[in-house]
């Protein structure tokens, strides 16, 4: 299996750009002076659809479209941000949409992928909609959109690290949070052509660490279940055989505790004026643990995936008093 | 008494140019379908410090400034964003802060104060805090700057409005909170000008609800004791003579109930991702209750105050789960 290369990033920001936002980078003055560093956030929460996501559908689909074989109907299988872009996409390219998930999809998830007009089809349980999915897709006309398993929803999301490196120059670190890997894997094509310079670097939860385990055994570990973290963004089973390729090439790759996820999460909120996921602001432990390595000053991008939290996690992340506890690099 | 003329508000623009950011508009195109209005979003949290306090202080220094009256040190009372607003402005301005407060200060909020440079004197109480800014501003050379009710620090915030008038056109109505009515009247003095076609309509928590007592009474209503909201930024016990004066000629004046604040602030954050404070986004009950009543279409403006919020209320703010209630509106 060979890496996607980084031409397919370069169509891919050409082919998204009438649907997409170029998403802005913010910065906090009192952190950077905290931390001694230079910390820059790709604020992709503020994306169509609030996260990275719309990139990888809209990419495949426009693609689909180049090649003639835009489809009468996707599919998809997903409650969080996935299926909310493949809505929309399906929506903006003008045709049909059904998304299969489990019946416990929060209400606030279900009303925004029908808002964007796509049918909403509720399976009793999680397996249940996978196997429907598969179904699905095996009808004429029909393409099922996977959330990270595929070249062209890789090389969408690749185009917000292509984007944050001709926003911001001289960057010595890009830190992206892993799920399935596919953002990571785009950040990964990104940053090797536009920085090659720069330190590429993962980061997931200690509870959810599937990819840490996968580039420890040199073989894709697989979650029997659905792992338990703040960051439901990462909480995947597994990562692809197609994104483990790419993130063996990674220069490093972090894991983090729950309590940080939710000081992180505290901290990006209150100092960035942002409603970030803790999935994004996760990543500010491993920027942390990386900066204390570091001897003279540095230049960091961090890729805020998304900003989608439902309110049974805000309270969760909320609960403790997080602010109390200036960040600093402890040297 | 008079009021503020709009040529204050043009000046204040001009004097604040070098050091306040001009703040993005935010939409929401579910928010949009789902009210068939369109509403635009000042966003005044992603200015310094946090909020729009910056303007006043900010500009009040660089008027006395101009007059060759920079004092030697400046001194305010607050244990928000107005101290805060005062730190950073004479930190620009190369010349002394102290803030005083009540010792029951949130850490964060004094470690903020004291990045920008200033003096922080814990108080046992608010009244005493009170008395010691008044003491110290009888010393030579040293000015107070209040939250409100001052002629250049109104100006500085009619420069919320003054900006959002000209960043989006044809607005029907303009929204803003009311705490001591600061950047109410500023707003009004804005409109009147740029948007004479426009409503200008203040907001305030019910249970905060001093300016609409006034302006029922015709008299300025005093609280004995700070009322208790989540909307904090509105909790002032009286507006004053000078914005009293300028809060009659609001062509409309809502108050809103506590779940209502919790509801708006839930929504905002998660459609906007921004991290609106309550004070701001209890705009929006207000907003819903007008668009009742209007037969057509509305282009409407919410200048959504600030992002600083501590742990204890986003705790609260979160603690019921309002995004299951989607917003529509009730014909």
């Amino acid at each position: 299996m060979s890496l996607i290369d980084f031409s397919e990033i370069t169509a891919a920001l050409q082919r998204i750009q009438p649907y997409a936002s170029q998403t802005p980078i913010f910065q906090s003055r009192m952190l950077n002076t905290w931390l001694g560093h230079e910390v820059y956030f790709k604020a992709e929460c503020l994306q169509r659809c609030g996260a990275f996501k719309f990139r990888g559908a809209v990419n495949t689909l426009a693609w689909l479209q180049q090649q003639g074989q835009l489809p009468r109907k996707v599919v998809a299988n997903s409650s969080g941000n996935h299926a909310q872009a493949v809505a929309l996409a399906a929506n903006l390219f003008g045709i049909e949409a059904q998304i299969f998930t489990a019946k416990n999809v929060s209400a606030v998830k279900a009303a925004a992928t029908e808002f964007y007009g796509a049918e909403l089809t509720l399976c009793d349980t999680r397996v249940q909609a996978d196997q429907q999915v598969k179904q699905a897709s095996e009808q004429d006309g029909v393409y099922w959109i996977p959330p990270f398993d595929h070249p062209q929803v890789i090389a969408g999301q690749g185009t917000v690290a292509f984007e944050a490196l001709q926003q911001v120059e001289g960057i010595n670190g890009i830190f992206a949070p892993c799920g399935g890997g596919g953002l990571l894997s785009g950040t990964l094509i990104a940053a090797r052509e536009l920085a090659p310079q720069a330190e590429v670097i993962g980061v997931e939860p200690l509870a959810a660490n599937d990819a840490m385990r996968s580039l420890q055994s040199g073989e894709v570990f697989r979650f029997e279940q659905s792992p338990k973290t703040l960051a439901d963004g990462a909480a995947t089973l597994s990562i692809s055989d197609l994104t483990f390729e790419h993130l063996q090439h990674l220069d490093d790759f972090y894991t983090v505790e729950e309590p940080q996820i939710a000081y992180w999460t505290q901290w990006l909120q209150h100092l960035l004026k942002l409603h970030v996921e803790p999935t994004s602001a996760m990543c500010m432990a491993a920027v942390v643990a990386w900066l204390q390595q570091q001897s003279s000053p540095q230049k960091v991008m961090v890729i805020l995936s998304g900003g989608n939290i439902d309110r049974e996690k805000m309270q969760l992340l909320w609960q403790q008093d997080y602010l109390q506890q200036i960040p600093v690099l402890i040297e």
